[in-house]
């Protein structure tokens, strides 16, 4: 593995794999797409004689590799994949990966972005306002390298701090991603570093106890409790509003760590099972605009098998529920709790 | 095959290929994606035993037919591909369509929408105004069966109306697609049977005669010239634009249909003779904001070898000049005309 600079990142690129590629795609999400071009440079001092692609698309995580559309077009040996630690198996159906070419490749990008000390006091500050002595800290996969440091300065403070060691199937220590919050242990309340409030809303959903962000970007810390508690809010009215839909739209995802056929069927027993009607419907990119390109009357509520994601970020203000599968689960048995995130 | 209506369109489904089927997709271009829940139905009632799923994403032509991804997760036996007709095999990759599994049913879908005598009247005049005698009469695919008809009512006017017969590769009489129109004959004049601008802009930037729109869903004849000639000088202002730019973005498209390795290798050793520098970029999805986030000072011009029509209708308002193939050309010779559309 050869570190290099990119833009903020250090990037951890495991060049001995790189050796007789002739084709390499270098992949990465929306917010590293930036470092991809100085990222394809590095490739390519390594490996002079391969082709190397920018892949342009959005990719949302290691659930998202599109290798089926590249195998059948660049045929490439290698698809380097930046940001991204390889998604948990047990999520995903066995094609999450190629079974041979091309090889899968995930290079780190770490953020040489510090929090300053006054976000880590303004943190422990909000900490004790929910009167929380025991908390978890958790990260991002660009942060990991941080939580040592931030676990050392917040314990200073007098709190209890767990940083929940690499644990399959995750190898990094503390690390969570947007669907999956299983490191997160019990504790009075939960510190995550991470950009945007994507990470903090997932991990209030899935505990429901009071989340602190820290915010290497913005070098700030944010209380996003009160965030949290509002997304719950829409959550419960949404499955409230789904309890009476009768015709329903199963949506299935078609992206390769999305496509989970054990889940499909179980939603379409549970959905016969209480005399209601539905339609499959497959999608690779499902947005506002995809879906009621497909809607009609027939539709009164949906249920996204693909990710979890896509109901609380982008359907909030759909105009029908548009529901997790726990949700859809609670919905059919006419619970408005325990809240179940997201499966 | 089996007519059936859904909404305004009469659907030709060839129900015998369906036999045995376990797994169907069916898949539409947006403007019918509101018929396919329809299609489904239809679908369903023919081979009551099989799982039928409606596939949500865009799908812009037959050149876009996605299977990739879908034999990697659904795995169907079946993708019933509706209104469009087989992709020119000579415009795409070998792998335009899966060697086996599954397989791709052409459904038509014709609209019932019949312009009335005064659009047809209104064309006439609008073809004496640009002095036109011999025109062809062409159409996109939901249309081409009232072709016979206009001809005769076009030719009671006075003019020379052709209808190119069907051509390999095309299976329609007087079918073009949006980046193909070598079915257009030398004429002094076009019209077009069509929704929307999109197909009269192509013929004008393919033959830069006057093209006369009949569309049938508003009833109308447009004079299509003045909005071509207009697309023509923004397209020749680029490419003067692009003229001096060193540092290029080669872009590689990633559907099936539009991937073509003859045309990047073209454009790579052209770039290279005419001493500029290139990267190489994959996209199965090009828009401006996946365009933007890979794009930096380094990039001074691009170049679209999938859809052709990208440059010309989503790329005009781009900060950069983002050039077809045949435009590139016309840049790097340093030559203004004769345009070239599209490769």
């Amino acid at each position: 593995v050869s570190p290099s600079k990119c833009g903020d990142y250090r990037i951890l690129l495991p060049t001995q794999q790189l050796a007789n590629a002739k084709t390499i795609v270098v992949q990465a999400p929306d917010g590293l797409k930036h470092v991809a071009p100085c990222v394809a440079h590095l490739v390519h001092e390594h490996a002079p004689k391969a082709r190397v692609y920018i892949h342009g698309d959005s990719s949302f995580g290691a659930c998202d590799l599109q290798y089926p559309q590249l195998q059948a077009t660049l045929d490439p040996d290698v698809i380097i994949h930046l940001g991204h630690t390889p998604y948990p198996k047990e999520l995903a159906h066995p094609r999450l990966e190629p079974a041979e070419r091309p090889r899968i490749v995930y290079a780190r990008a770490l953020s040489t972005r510090r929090p300053p000390r006054a976000a880590v006091a303004r943190a422990a500050e909000m900490l004790a306002s929910h009167g929380a002595r025991r908390v978890v800290l958790l990260s991002t996969g660009q942060h990991t390298h941080l939580l040592p440091w931030l676990a050392l300065a917040l314990s200073r403070r007098g709190l209890r701090v767990r940083v929940p060691p690499p644990s399959p199937p995750y190898f990094e220590l503390g690390q969570v991603i947007g669907c999956d919050y299983r490191l997160a242990a019990p504790a009075d309340a939960y510190v995550i570093v991470s950009g945007g409030l994507f990470h903090a809303l997932g991990l209030y959903l899935a505990r429901r106890r009071p989340v602190v962000k820290i915010d290497p970007y913005r070098g700030e810390a944010i209380d996003a409790t009160p965030e949290g508690e509002k997304t719950l809010r829409v959550r419960l009215y949404k499955v409230a509003q789904a309890m009476d839909a009768r015709r329903w739209g199963l949506i299935v995802g078609l992206k390769t760590g999305q496509y989970r056929p054990w889940l499909v069927d179980r939603l379409a027993r549970a959905l016969e099972a209480a005399g209601r009607e539905y339609r499959l419907l497959a999608y690779e990119t499902l947005t506002v605009d995809s879906l009621r390109n497909i809607d009609s009357p027939w539709f009164e509520a949906f249920v996204v098998t693909s990710c979890p994601r896509l109901p609380i970020d982008d359907f909030a203000g759909y105009e029908k529920p548009v529901l997790t599968p726990g949700e859809a689960v609670m919905a059919l048995r006419g619970e408005l709790e325990p809240y179940r995130f997201p499966w």
